[in-house]
């Protein structure tokens, strides 16, 4: 459970009071690298990165849409992020004969990289502030006109931006409405696997670790972007750090953190902790429970599930954490302090009292609105965590939207979010039936549950029969568990879909106009009127506080900055490195403490003493995972693949005592590659671009 | 989600005005039978039970000591409860080759009676107020030493009382310390199934239609007390109503609501909100996600585990209803309302603030407290769930309890309550180990969760090994599913345990010393201080208002009265009744929806306009199930099985526009016991008990 220190330096202030108070504020802040705070970072290190650091930075570092962060550390496209930034990738790779989680995957030539089906990785080319034409679009509108707006002034930028398939482009909205800036991408669909350790290996110590410090897990792997057939030149990239980091050094993060809630409301705390957390963990809670005992029916279903359990059980600790800091007194009391604050400073101003004085009420109406429409908004939306069901409804759709002007669609199917969709249905990633059975049939049940037997939606999902039975039937007739059934579909369009008798489109048919409906008035009369009051907030803070905060976190490029540092627990100093060492002693040969025979016989060659895992205090969440570690000449120290436990609480405020980022060492990913796996080639490869005199020099 | 019209009472002063001003009081109160408003239902309802109708009915009624309540319905010994209630001995009773689960279980004569394993039913013989020995002992302690005296003088108390096996004797803490008053039962330990339906029938619409209304559901089962291996004499019963009940009749129940909460102090709300409803909820979706999946393993596990389902998924619409009554921002700003109102009245006088002004931000700071506990104590308790381990735990711990004085033992083991514990241990329950298996593994991971890996009680449990592991080697090798080991045990005595080489003794010998002193801890500085505060709070609210409060439910005998009636939901009427023409209707063929053979047979010859199933407007909680519902003279006119789904939030409030008991109709009974069941002796001994001029008219 996060705990704060004393000395937690409130967020919404702390860039305010960096300049010009002593004690030196703390390391936070995921700051966009176009908003990096050089002169705070100076006052307190002596020196900070200069432009043309954070430019090759920026080019160095890309994203995983899968939700992950990556960075090239080759000049040919070798991308080093997470295992389990891969896993899903090492999962459709494998087969019953061949199960790369069990085994680990190496390519011994570039010729054996293997293809991820459906993985996308993005590289930030440039950033450009659209403000003024998305408010200038929504202004003096409200509910339903504002987000027609909204969305078609978005489409319009991003479709004006995304020339070809091999450029994307997001309007990002900062400050929850109060910038708007577009981020433009070079695109990359032609993702191979380099390496991969075994699951052992690269989620060593499972959920019972997973947050928590000391730790030993070699969470890598090694992926290769491919442009037209062939490795992507890619002249920036980081370089390897010949020794590494030491205890105190100062240390950057780049990478793509995924959300954090730090400029909410109240009425936005209250309605995470009274609505969605709970409704969000009972649901993976209980779809936990369906899984482990789906994985003691056979070793097949261990298999094909194993990847999709990871992925929930690190969702309910981290909800489950989340929940924790909403549940703290102390947090919902700074959280009032800090309110309480900007809006004594907007009251005694009239023009600002005029404009935002009534906002924070506006907010709190709107999620009491909210509270009667969530759960059925939500737990229709869950429905897409069925890929078939998720697959169909957008072959369903996608007719129905590409006739639609651009800025009239729904998002997923606007011009410019189309090849993205597009890779996802042609790819040929495997599709468990029995596990979508289980699934569907879930889902289906909590409509029934949330939403009540009698409701439209239950009545048009199942009519009479069971959850069991319908998702039993759609599963086992849909053929669209291969890609060429959607491919037909995908390509047939509106004709193809209207003859089709795959009863899962049929399924999809079934609920659609009342999914659409709920959806939009949720969007309509919550997501809009939020948007419009909480960017109206931004104002009201810009106007008092100036512009020197950073925003919440939005799954685009931010860098953080700190120390290699431990921290202290209790009574007890946690010191910031452990050993590989360390990692055999934690083997207990009991999943998921079971070292695989190549690393138990492979021991007698590691040189033990090298450091494996590390912590410093850069201020990261979810979504930096697979971003690296970096010096201050931006070599590469370790590759960040976890927050400690108090790191959780970050969605919400950061303590600056407890919250730390967690890593593997870059010594100890050599010292495995070279010693345990035989991996000459990436070895040999790293290296190489280390010594290398080229763009990678900032 | 329970809602509350603005003509709701506030609960502590709904008594205080009943007698004085306009409205009428709501129907409020689960009141202890000693105790009973008859002035105020008199003022209400224009006559009111007499002191003899309540010394009838207290005779008439029972509980089921697994937490139901039930009636007498004939003069031999003949009890009416809830299919629901009886589940476990249907289970119990059954094996692959003859499951009741699906055929039902009918005695076509006396005979054909069988036992159920465990069970025990008690009758009410009398009440005494001992407050003044429990306060005496208790006055000017604290923590430890006020626990100590407290448990002492329970012990002492009930000791003296329960004089023979047949004499159960209970100190119950009214108004959370308030009160001690002592309650003495007869004990029936000689329980025969007489009767129950198909669980198709007996839980008709399953978990969708639990806690909803209109509804269609045989919720019945009859069983029958022996005494020296025959029928037990019981001459005061309730007579069936010839007539049955009609719209705007005043009714009555007689039973045992287990527990509410309507006198918290907000911090105590406040932590049921953050901290007791979530751990909770989490646990016990898991759970059913791991039931649901077992029960698909194949028809032998699903008879097996198919009551603990039923009881959590029941439990978990009952938290999940709790758990929006407390974040329903209505319910905290009435509570504090409240709460302010009381504190100012006590704070005005000096004598009161000086004696009890302090409690409430006592309770607030012991709760604080608790928070950090409360994982620990929760989770270590929770291993109870699994019913061998619980049993090694008796058998460990009774000779080590058994050789201390009465009066410190654990409550557990004290003289007056080892009958019961002595008859669980000797119960001839069938236990299946592949479901203890799923459970134990399931609660060993639940202690490495939320204590930690490397917590003294995981390592004490686990060492280095995985829950599933552990779980596994303890239930294969104990032998304690059978009787005859426990027995072994039992009567071996300390000696006995000692040389036990049993692994779930010896995993229960691994935690015990851990498990004990997490457990003092928590009642000296939780359990303790609590009562020790709430107790003056108690005294406060009788200074203030009076003692015509009363006292939240704790499983003893309380009267609610009301009348039969719908209620408005959204723009739509609720009317009171259902027929068994509507059971035909919802009958869809797809579990849990479906009617047997037998039932779909008889059609052509039931009376489809049978009322079926009713709502009334009495207060009740959960350990109602298996009350009558009974008309202004004593006669059964249903038989309460379930509140609706605003009756939920009766645990912290009553919402008397919508909280609703559902009962089964005493026509719609007979009914079926007649034209579906053909179960003509039942229906006979009923028959003739209602003509019968007895003790039972009151």
């Amino acid at each position: 459970m996060p705990t704060c220190s004393a000395r937690r330096v409130l967020l919404v202030t702390a860039a305010l009071i960096a300049s010009i108070t002593a004690p030196l504020p703390a390391d936070e802040g995921m700051w966009p690298i176009n908003r990096f705070p050089a002169d705070t970072v100076r006052a307190k290190y002596g020196f900070a990165p200069s432009a043309a650091w954070l430019a090759h930075a920026q080019r160095a570092s890309v994203r995983l849409v899968s939700g992950c962060s990556g960075s090239f550390v080759s000049p040919y496209g070798l991308v080093m992020t997470n295992y389990h930034c891969a896993v899903e990738c090492v999962e459709a790779l494998s087969s019953k004969d061949s199960n790369f989680s069990a085994t680990g995957f190496h390519a011994p030539a570039q010729g054996d990289e293997r293809q991820c089906p459906g993985m996308e990785i993005n590289q930030l080319t440039g950033i450009t502030d659209v403000t003024t034409r998305v408010a200038g679009a929504t202004a003096g509108k409200e509910g339903e006109q504002f987000e027609a707006a909204r969305r078609a002034a978005v489409a319009s930028i991003e479709g004006e931006c995304a020339t070809t398939a091999g450029v994307r482009c997001d309007v990002v909205s900062l400050y929850h409405g109060g910038k708007y800036d577009l981020y433009k991408y070079r695109r990359f669909q032609d993702v191979r696997l380099v390496f991969a350790p075994e699951f052992a290996v690269g989620f060593f110590g499972g959920d019972p670790d997973n947050f928590m410090f000391p730790r030993y897990n070699l969470d890598l792997a090694f992926l290769r972007v491919y442009d037209e057939g062939r490795p992507l030149a890619s002249p920036d990239y980081f370089r390897w750090s010949a020794a590494g980091g030491a205890a105190g050094d100062p240390v950057f993060v780049t990478g793509h953190p995924g959300g954090t809630s730090r400029l909410y409301t109240v009425a936005q705390l209250e309605f995470d902790r009274d609505v969605t957390r709970p409704q969000t963990l009972l649901t993976l809670s209980e779809l936990r429970g369906l899984l482990i005992e789906f994985q003691r029916r056979g070793e097949e279903q261990a298999r094909v599930s194993g990847s999709m359990l990871v992925i929930i059980e690190n969702a309910l600790k981290v909800y489950r954490g989340q929940f924790a800091a909403l549940t703290d007194p102390r947090l919902i009391a700074a959280k009032r302090d800090e309110e309480a604050a900007l809006r004594t400073a907007v009251a005694r101003d009239p023009a600002l009292a005029a404009k935002y004085g009534g906002s924070w009420d506006a907010v709190a109406r709107v999620l009491t609105a909210a509270r009667a429409q969530y759960a059925r908004h939500a737990t229709l939306g869950a429905l897409s965590q069925s890929t078939l069901f998720n697959n169909a409804r957008a072959l369903v759709r996608l007719p129905v939207e590409s006739a639609k002007p651009n800025g009239e669609r729904l998002p997923a199917y606007t011009d410019a979010a189309r090849p993205a969709l597009e890779q996802a249905l042609r790819a040929e990633t495997p599709i468990s039936k029995e596990l979508e059975t289980l699934l569907l049939s879930f889902l289906l049940r909590r409509v029934r549950e949330d939403l009540g037997l009698d409701s439209d939606a239950a009545r048009a999902l199942l009519g009479r029969r069971s959850p069991d039975e319908v998702a039993a039937e759609a599963v086992r007739g849909t053929t669209l568990d291969a890609a060429a059934a959607r491919v037909a579909l995908l390509t047939g369009g509106q004709a193809a879909v209207d003859a089709s008798t795959d009863p899962m489109i049929r399924l999809v048919k079934a609920i659609d106009a009342i999914d659409r409906q709920v959806r939009k008035r949720y969007e309509d009369e919550i997501d809009a009127e939020l948007t419009r009051h909480t960017a109206a907030i931004a104002q009201a803070r810009f106007a008092v506080h100036g512009d020197r905060i950073y925003p919440d976190a939005t799954f685009t490029l931010r860098v953080s900055y700190g120390s290699i540092k431990g921290w202290t627990e209790g009574d007890a100093m946690v010191t910031p490195f452990t050993t590989l060492a360390g990692l055999y002693d934690r083997h207990s040969g009991s999943p998921p403490f079971n070292l695989p025979a190549r690393w138990l016989d492979a021991k007698p060659k590691v040189k033990l003493d090298t450091p494996f895992n590390l912590v410093a205090d850069t201020d990261i969440i979810g979504g930096n995972s697979g971003s690296p570690l970096l010096n201050r000449v931006a070599e590469i120290v370790g590759l960040v693949f976890d927050g400690n436990i108090h790191a959780i609480g970050g969605e919400y405020w950061f303590d600056a005592a407890k919250n730390r980022t967690v890593a593997v060492d870059s010594r100890g990913i050599r010292e495995a590659l070279a010693s345990v796996y035989g991996a000459s080639r990436i070895v040999g490869e790293i290296d190489a671009a280390r010594q290398a005199k080229a763009a990678a020099a900032p």
